[in-house]
């Protein structure tokens, strides 16, 4: 049983309209909705949670976190951010979606910028797997569509990903490396790029399938403390 | 001086007059022409040369050579095939344009097959920029237009590259890894997807100014025999 | 279940006695001895075999290859190096052993030299776990020695891996990357150094264990034809 | 000209006078001394200069940094960390020496714990060029020896790097990836192992080649602001 617990600041959907239209529970609780399966457990925590629902026994007890966050990015205490970076790097998958290319735990662990440039526009998406055998492309096919969405630009500020496994066409000229792949100590990490607010890209089957196949991928091989390693004795001292 | 070798089949402009009206000596001549430059010097070289104009001794006095194929990949004999990796993996430079991606070369030096889907309709390409601070990049900006391409579409079935530098969007629809670097043993490898022989894309003065680019990036640091190194004395045994 | 074949060149054994006292039936029999569990069925195949045993029904029928080859490289046919290569494309895993760094097969997946230099002292290996978390490594520990080994040294012709799973530490002064992924097409392959035929590797539990973690690995995700992708409906079009 | 500053926390040749008799002047002054050159010009800076002597003029004027603390990570503010983090993802290269490994910028760049264990025994190290190519590696050879060095050993807690040119062998039994590149944002880094302050690693030959080496590849290709792109001209608005 893979236990995922789901992040979101959940601020658009208590105050704009059009996004609780679309997330009447939250953001979090659609994609708990859409996750839990016969090896998959979810829970959600959200910014304005005690400790923002991720405490120490929590982090301790979640195979995969999933992150969404937007607009309050910087009212996510530092000491949070450690706490989830030390648990990425002991071995806890993290997929960071969208607008959490910005947040302080993705930056943190690419050590980057993360900046990237977008336009509002509705926008028709084609996603294109580029790396069909990758786990996270199963049962996706050559390219699917999102009829609306927030376009996203190159250059994308991050390292080169270990993978990259869609990359995005946008009606209006743009492309973007859409779904990548990095690994930072034990720890797996994933992002994808569709999933803006206003736009139900969360009530899509195909995103449904991909961030599913991601939290089967980023489940946890080895969880152990990545702290400094004891001496070695030496081979002529035996 | 950099000493560049262009190698063209030569074909296509010999027998289709539209190709002939846009590259009357051949695209080899055009590609030579605008290279040629304080810090370069360039020789061609055409299938139907002796050896294809590429003896040990041509190979031996390039350190970058450039390769245009497209319908006659197979004429050229393993034998000169067979040299020119040797070349490369011993530090010579190579820069593969367009449907040089089918090439015996450099399927040779991916080992993959080097496939991808394409459409000739003259769409326009935005070819992007994703890694401004390449040295290939260099006087490109964030992007740039070519009216009238043909399309090449992922999956495109190369290993992973070092670094993927420029992004393709077709109107159409597709994208593409339209600029990839890649090094084998101690040589340089550029690829670079623009270039069909229909449309006049090596008169554009900003894929010139790429393909420049690579030829000063492609430029070796070391050639030397990438043969079995000599055993090591142990360190015990001193 | 996992359908593993183990194709070995079967000459040192029928030919030096050493050889066959360490592995009576064949290094490929002891590879499969140990290899077979709940999940893994294994069967093999020998130079001498018709088609080298490797037919396209076998290969159809095979999730993971491994390679074992040495003084006979050349005297597989290029036909069958060629259908063996496909199917790795295609998705099939391969695990190439010790001196089959230098079998047409993997030079042909990696387009380089794969050259090394070597010693045959019987030194002290220490093979150290550099990612721990990977698939490959779990239940192998930081580090595991082997008493008696043939150096290999660095350079290794390779290009960069995806990942290095383990270095090697030699006793008389040498480093090695000594298992080593890469995936190319839809197939993943795993090199491992270790694996002499006149030391008993394949009789240690850990090198064993370390096998036995590669046929998971590299079993396919996704097989299907790498061929030429069929062309795209124009967005515009649609 | 190549504008390097070298900073060095200058801690232990005040207060340990085992370290004072190898580097009189501060090892900051030794890697000046050797470095100056042609091409190449030096300034200095230590941590207890006014704002670490990493005020933005300095900065802004420098193309390569170099970085060598130990005992004082700590002690160098969060601003200035974040200061010189920014100068490197908009171009300005960065070679970490040695116990630098645990530098905040280090850490901070990398995204990992940068983690590895040691032993302080004055072992003989052997560094192996593993990409002889690579314009750090001119002029080292296949190998060299250093007599007495500090022991690291894997793992490293860094992420997949770029290139691993050189690797470690130590005579107790360890290997460590040695020297190793990276590139973020637009700034190219670099992190070589030997330099440990009671051993006199920087009055090497080879060792000064290296880092010379280094201060070469490293000098900016661009600097340019790595802050958000302006939004993009959609193709069909124009």
């Amino acid at each position: 049983m893979i236990k995922v617990t789901v992040w979101n600041e959940f601020y658009h959907e208590k105050n704009n309209e059009k996004v609780r239209a679309i997330y009447p529970q939250g953001i979090h609780q659609t994609i708990a909705d859409f996750l839990k399966c016969d090896d998959i457990t979810v829970r959600t925590a959200t910014l304005e949670d005690e400790q923002c629902g991720l405490t120490q026994e929590v982090l301790d007890d979640t195979d995969v976190l999933i992150w969404w966050g937007h607009v309050r990015h910087n009212d996510v205490p530092d000491e949070i951010v450690n706490r989830v970076k030390e648990s990425v790097l002991k071995g806890m998958g993290i997929i960071c979606l969208h607008s959490a290319h910005h947040s302080k735990i993705f930056k943190s662990l690419m050590g980057t910028t993360c900046n990237l440039s977008w336009r509002e526009d509705g926008d028709l998406e084609r996603v294109w797997t580029i790396n069909p055998a990758h786990p996270i492309a199963q049962g996706v096919g050559r390219y699917f569509e999102l009829n609306g969405v927030e376009t996203y630009a190159e250059p994308f500020g991050i390292p080169e990903p270990d993978e990259v496994v869609f990359m995005g066409w946008y009606e209006g000229g743009e492309v973007f490396r859409t779904g990548c792949t990095f690994h930072r100590g034990n720890g797996r990490i994933f992002y994808f790029q569709p999933g803006h607010e206003t736009f139900p890209i969360f009530h899509n089957e195909t995103v449904q399938t991909i961030i599913r196949n991601a939290v089967r991928w980023a489940n946890p091989v080895l969880r152990e403390d990545a702290l400094i390693c004891p001496q070695v004795t030496k081979v002529h001292n035996k």
